[in-house]
């Protein structure tokens, strides 16, 4: 059945250009996949997960897409990972990431200390409670903001701030850059040539540690077939 | 104005028996104080916080009632802190405390290692993110669960459950023992004689606290006053 | 009897003029309370705790004091909480609470990382080995010296050093300040409006909360009663 | 070019009874990818990587192996993952992954804490290093040996250790299993049935990532191609 | 000038016997070196350092030892280092050895995680602190207590319940075992024979690095001279 | 037999001219002891120890000159500390110290956080990986690059650019300062006068404690003799 190679990567906002962003960016990925790639986003939620507030309203909405709709793997396509650990609480069967969980866990493997582009000082303070609880302190060489919202972040205007904003990393001893919100997907070859260092986006990273898990899942099911 | 002395106690699931335990162990602490101590409920919310799920789905609950109810302190009485960090975020005028922060926070003042009496196993996942996020893994002797729900805590039938956890988290180091959900409460007394060590309630915690930063805030505020 | 609801803060320097601006600044909060606050020093002690030595040396005073005096609650009033451990250890029965880990303590449910404005260099590093046997190095963002003794610090004109202080923290990731000494407390207000963040003083974390858990005593005490 | 789409992994010993359980395992996968996946070992390597001497002596064999071999990705197959970091610091343009750092990583998207099977007291001494290097003692319930070589680890008589140390590292806080060895890959199945909670084989983990990563490069590749 | 070949090892309780103990554990290296090794106690001290009131009250009384005696190295005989850090504040020219501090670090040499074996509890709970302030509570495997006065260490009885702790720590991840009393100083080859790994007194580790660090600085002294 | 009173100091690369300012700043240790002091290194090593696979190059040569060469003790003279771990797992009975850990354990006792003066930042690099392996990221500062092979270390025209790095480690909370490269030795006392704060020389350090804990062994072997 289709749905057992279908991702389905759910932005949490209500920002069309924030899915529009991510969707043409996993276009390349498509070209190389048998899997089917969507992208849906919530009308209902806010158009930003600026505050804490808005990943907490999110939370459920994201467990109710994932309750409802049918996929082999489901990617929340924030920084922040809303509703992600209650995600996997429920559906054991199925697998969830996170683009946050995913771009460090993938940061961890090109770099000695990460350091994040983050959309805002809120963000920043979302980010170090994240690293924090996923006890990677010691690797996290800090967040440094451009002050805009998520849908700003689509904007080519912002490539200046987040290259000081990188720099700023680097020199706090990061060796690895993850930009902090799925809207920014679009800068990180330029932002890679830029700071002469490997820039990490979260959505592609959660997207292709999907890739490879669900094959390693598809393998096991077919082994286990009559 | 009467909002100014009042602390509202936020169970934030549905069950009435949890909400009156947490309200009748607040009798003894309001003879004490001038302050009014008013305890409220969600209707609309599970009846415990059982997984990180019904956390996740009573955050943005907790949240609108602090909008709409005046108080000059919020507890919120769930060892999960659901939506507390969020609500503050919003309420910088306004004291927010959670009974499982308040909890752990004075253990710290109490003994060396503290250990929580969790509900079930997936509180004690919980638990444990909570305890990293605030980054006190060095003082944490770990979670013991006594595989029950929120309203069968609520229950005197437990103490010998309570007791074997609570020599469990002792042996591994524990010199302070907290009370993993609000419905604990009526236990407290007895299971500090029958475990000969201080045994906390996270929601009489919370609200000691509460009394004594809002008696500091009413000091500020007046000396303002003209 | 009276001591039922008497907190002694002690001042564990011999600067009389440290003690009576920690005296003063408690005017505010006595009006709010009708626990008896007194405030006392150590005519023996060093004028000032600014070496490790001196912590030392008074370590055994504040525990004489305690020893001799009645009080439901004793404040430990000098950042490095001389004594503090080991004046709980002898009077289990009795709230021994220390200023330097009740403001960090209460920095907790403020800020995501605090930083500390300390007297000096040598101050900086007792600050370090605390925040590290406290377990919170995650939540730290440093300390930062003004180069003054405690008895300097009672006067107003240090003003601009701490808010450099101040900012210097910040920009390394504080969102929360605490003053590193109980002689700063008259500065709190005006820092805390030219730094835009919450600023804490110490001493009066630390009477906020004695005022809160001795209720909460109180409480339990009554109930037992006949 | 078919080197372009070829992953291979590296049995860092000489074991060949090793490299076919890796082999054998990795047919199922190859059926649901285009890459192709080889295997090959060192003839004049240890055995087994049972000392952390071992580990030093075939770590330079596997950068020469790197050196000398074209692949889109390469996987060290042995827990203790050697020479892998020197392996990156040459080959910045092509992926290596280590199947311990692997399933490290994969552990944290399954569960809160991991546990390691390992071969031997001198492993699990090896495994501390490792996940305190990775700076993920946080998340790290321990690791529990059965005492046997990794030739011996290939024949299914141990499945009765293997469970049982799986019980222990659960009762010590783990809820999933990862298996300390490459040679353990045709256990796994069977002892997520008997342990009933998630068994994670490190070369798969190390391949389904590697697969997931190589896709996402070639969609790159492709993208900056005239 | 003889005093610059002196390492005076201060034992800061008053028992005689605890001192006649250390200073018999020493003959032998008495004989491998030039140094002049002597043996002080504090008659106005506690028989043992039980509590840490006791700590507190010894901590100014080795500081005063260090500012009457002459000596190339200072070394503080009571594994809790009572003193030890105001000590080196005041004598930046001389050497200040803990027992506590050397021995910890002497073990990081040796095993990978190390035990205790403590006097009481409450020794186990001053050597969690000591370890948090150091640092390395990764490496801490944890301590076990025998339940005996510094005085009643020095009686050979306690030897079973040496070993049982010992096997405690084992079993616990402990790879290298540290005596938690100078007293103990008599056990440590016979331990060392029946647990099968190395055992650690700490006087012993304090001095060995007083001699090399004092040789150290003679060779700079000389070289400095015309 | 006199290889029982013999250090062997082993530089772990072809160098040359690092042997003898290695050799040449132990000749004012000779003068203090009865302890012979070699100096080897390898010809067939690269000249420096700048990437991670020079050091896992060199960890099975160091690691054959142990078996090979007889002596009381073993220092490898390379802050990489290369093969120092799997050398220890052979020879349980002689004693193996690296210049690395040595250097940090001794900057232990002296200052409250260490900073690292490394050649590069791949070097850096390493020193993270060991201090994280280690289990002190707390103590840790960091490390600030001079931009240097071993080879130009041993140049006296580097003095500026170590004097540089040593401020801004001191700038960012170091209060004593290691070189980072046994190469680096000649430059100890006059970067101590420059900086005001104590230098490490890790050459010096490991020889000093090696002398220290082989008098110590010395003295038991002399005991158990009939």
């Amino acid at each position: 059945m289709s749905d057992k190679k279908r991702i389905l990567v759910i932005n949490p906002n209500a920002s069309t250009r924030v899915t529009q962003v991510i969707d043409r960016e996993l276009n390349a990925i498509r070209k190389q996949t048998s899997f089917t790639i969507d992208v849906c986003d919530h009308p209902s939620a806010p158009p930003g997960i600026a505050r804490q507030q808005d990943a907490d309203m999110v939370a459920p909405l994201v467990q109710q897409t994932i309750r409802r709709e049918r996929a082999s793997a489901y990617v929340v396509a924030c920084f922040s990972d809303p509703g992600l650990t209650g995600a996997r609480e429920e559906a054991k069967g199925s697998l969830v990431l996170g683009c946050g969980e995913s771009a460090i866990l993938h940061a961890l493997t090109v770099g000695d200390q990460f350091g994040i582009i983050s959309l805002s000082d809120l963000s920043t303070l979302r980010q170090r409670r994240m690293v924090r609880m996923m006890g990677l302190t010691s690797r996290y060489a800090g967040s440094a903001a451009i002050s805009a919202t998520a849908e700003e972040a689509t904007s080519p205007l912002l490539i200046e701030k987040m290259v000081d904003a990188g720099r700023a990393l680097a020199s706090g001893g990061a060796n690895v850059i993850l930009m902090g919100c799925a809207g920014m997907a679009h800068f990180r070859s330029s932002l890679e040539d830029r700071l002469g260092m490997p820039v990490i986006d979260p959505t592609s990273s959660a997207v292709a540690m999907a890739l490879g898990l669900c094959t390693l899942r598809e393998s096991r099911l077919n082994e286990s077939d009559p």
